[in-house]
């Protein structure tokens, strides 16, 4: 699998040319990442679906936000792994190795986060997450106000719930349409 | 429960003053829905949030697609049901009605899609909408071909995939803050 | 869809003529509620059929007992949301809607009755009825308990557990055969 | 644990004296069985649950069906197994065992029905009863067809659906209940 | 279904004749259990494999252990209750029921053992048991404190989580090939 | 976590010293693997117990079989998988890899193994070692004789079986007394 293969098991070919702001931001993704990520690939048959994909992406993983970035990866690879995504475990598990510096605690996510030696805040964070994956119904206040005990505030609550419910969508587009990570992913910051 | 009230469990107030062109948006909903839905309101804490949800929104549910208005609206109500998001029942079942004509097909489609006199064609995207809602792992090409058998192409697989993934992600934030849903929504359409 | 079509998908007609007292029964339903509920029609191909099951839903549903006629429909609604029964949330929602003049507690009830504000005594029997749709088994002391803890009496455990458990058996009859619900229930009292 | 013991953990005594006709029912039940069924005893603290319950059973379990009286034990057990009900699979099974003549057919329907060496009619007919007992909602025209092309009638298919669902009943009836089985089952036809 | 007939449905036949020592431990079998579990015949096509089965089972199940030889039975019944296991049901009921003297202790265990009056150290044991089981990913710390709360030890734990685990091996090792217990289990300490 | 670390949570020390057979066995482990495999360290607390299970699994996964060394491990990666085993995900993972020379195959079974590259006796053998760990009491002739269909032998079911099995015995003993894998593993033949 080279990057030059097609992303999906879709047939849906990129745009060519790209329109050139979205080659611009390629080949910026080529330079910092070495790579771009498929999932950026697989969306660019439709620029305005890349865009509209790329903004919600970048304002709750990039954005401002009193979760660390690592703690974003780390809902998205703990709710990736319920849903049993590969392309969201490989990048965002590479993601949590680098932004951690401890590829053990990336294994874990990946594998069974409840093994993992987080502390109060970052377990219930991880915690809600999860609920929120598996049964959203069953979601109540005293699952919120599990959250604000350990110092969470109500901004803190919208984004640990957008986080993990962007990676449920995205899980789903991986996983409908078989979308392939990059190979680059799997030996990263190990 | 009226417009006024706060339309999640959290303490995040609506910018205010809104900016002129969410104003201006706000304005277009309330004369052509008779009212602003709540999903907007709760995003409305913050002007970048709203804009990126609703450009996602936009491109989704009205944007260019093989897939009528309401074919998309009835894989929300699909989806919905299968989470068993109240918010997005009451919005989207309502919106099934009205674009249908047909409450009794709304109604079908909130408590078990399965009993819907449908053709072949809309089964079988109503059945991968749910299969990627409850087991998205566990999608394969042999599903994805099903969809191409009816007469799907590449490019409406992915848009049931993104439809389906998205009201994945909008159940999950609306019953991870609790957001309730306009009071109009109930009695419209009937 | 009218009253005049099978009420299942099995071909088991009605016994023609019915006997007096049957006629009279259904004339009454006629009269009074404006149709006679597939349900009954569904039996009516063997009167003893007929016969025993209206004596135990008029038992329940009608008989003395510490819980409203309202509780006891909320009951059905929350057990037929569970097992997704087309016909009981269409017949029993809209008795819902009617004891309670309240369209919003009906359809939460359909949807996801976690979000409806019930007090605690409201709230518990509906958590148990759940209980005991969801995994009969599993219910204990302690869950009996939590009943008696809100005030409610031995007989009233009963009621609950009898009512929840009658309509674990409607769900399946009606389902299994796939029954159809008269269509006026769906606009009623909205 | 004696008859004379609480037949349930719920404090409802048992009507006394009780009317003549109950007791020459129960009276009967004694001379031909050696015992007053325990669920018998828990009915009787109100007579006109008694005899409603009664009478729905004798019809479904007793009275006319192409299903022989064994099948319709078939189905109680293989139901009371997936519920995990102690007074059904107890009692049922006991019958099971006592009109197949098969001791160990019976500890195969309460431990696991695929184990059983049955034929295809009496297969389906038990799968038929599992799904509607799991997931009553996925029941379709195909899995009532499937029952038709094994030799079932819609009159036949009606009666596995309404067995099938009145053990539903039972064995949450039973588990809400901690209704406990006359301990002489537990020996009897081994 | 005699001892003669195959255990399992695979087509592997038992070395013939047996080593020595082998045929001496079936004769052992024969003479004090009247006959030669079938799970041994089963292994009896390949030497090495019954031997490190046996082995592994007699540490187990007859070896040192705080835990009686009753308790790891009643551990190895409801871990197979849970998996619906015939073979090991079938076996270790009959071996609950021989070393309880309590017929209707088996009954319970086999049918669902949340109906039985144990003692909170017997209850914990069996509770830990059914989560290892049934989501052992969810088990934590907490899990095993209450084992200690309840007195059990370090190696008690270590003892109950190793008899759950071998269940959970040859339960899936009996469904696996069909498995087949020897009639005798059946009647038996009924 | 350096190797001297307790390898579960269990109190439970190594026997001190250890026999001259285990210490050499590990010394042979600590020259060929670079380390002692925790699972063999939690074992040493009672020889017996490490000797029984070092029997079995050198029996299973090391012995005669039809199946390949990379084939038995395989399945063991799916089993744990399914069962989120920290554990035997980190070490069977590794395996994976070193036996495949594939390290994206080792990724690809332990996030989700549907969306591996395999034959179909390969997905075959896979599909059989999930059904029996998810529902083992749901395996039938009919999924035995689909491995016969790809080419397994009546001994190669019974491999594929035990092997699952047994993974789904080490998964839960590690799960169940918090066995941590060497650290090595995670970095290993990536």
């Amino acid at each position: 699998m080279t990057d030059q293969q097609n992303p999906t098991a879709l047939d849906l070919p990129q745009v060519d040319p790209l329109p050139p702001a979205t080659q611009k931001y390629f080949d910026i993704c080529q330079d910092k990442l070495g790579m771009v990520p498929n999932v950026l690939r697989a969306h660019a048959f439709d620029i305005e679906k890349l865009n509209t994909f790329t903004a919600l992406y970048n304002d709750l993983m990039l954005g401002d936000s009193n979760l660390s970035k690592l703690e974003r990866e780390m809902i998205a690879v703990v709710v990736s792994s319920y849903n049993r995504c590969f392309y969201c475990l490989a990048a965002h598990g590479a993601a949590v190795r680098q932004l951690s510096g401890d590829p053990r605690l990336g294994e874990m996510l990946v594998m069974n986060y409840r093994v993992a030696p987080l502390d109060a805040r970052q377990r219930a964070m991880l915690d809600f997450a999860l609920q929120l994956t598996r049964a959203s119904a069953e979601v109540e206040e005293a699952d919120r106000q599990a959250l604000r005990d350990v110092g969470f505030s109500d901004r803190d609550i919208w984004d640990i719930a957008n986080v993990a419910a962007f990676f449920n969508m995205t899980n789903r587009v991986a996983s409908g349409t078989a979308m392939v990570p990059n190979d680059d992913y799997h030996a990263q910051y190990r």
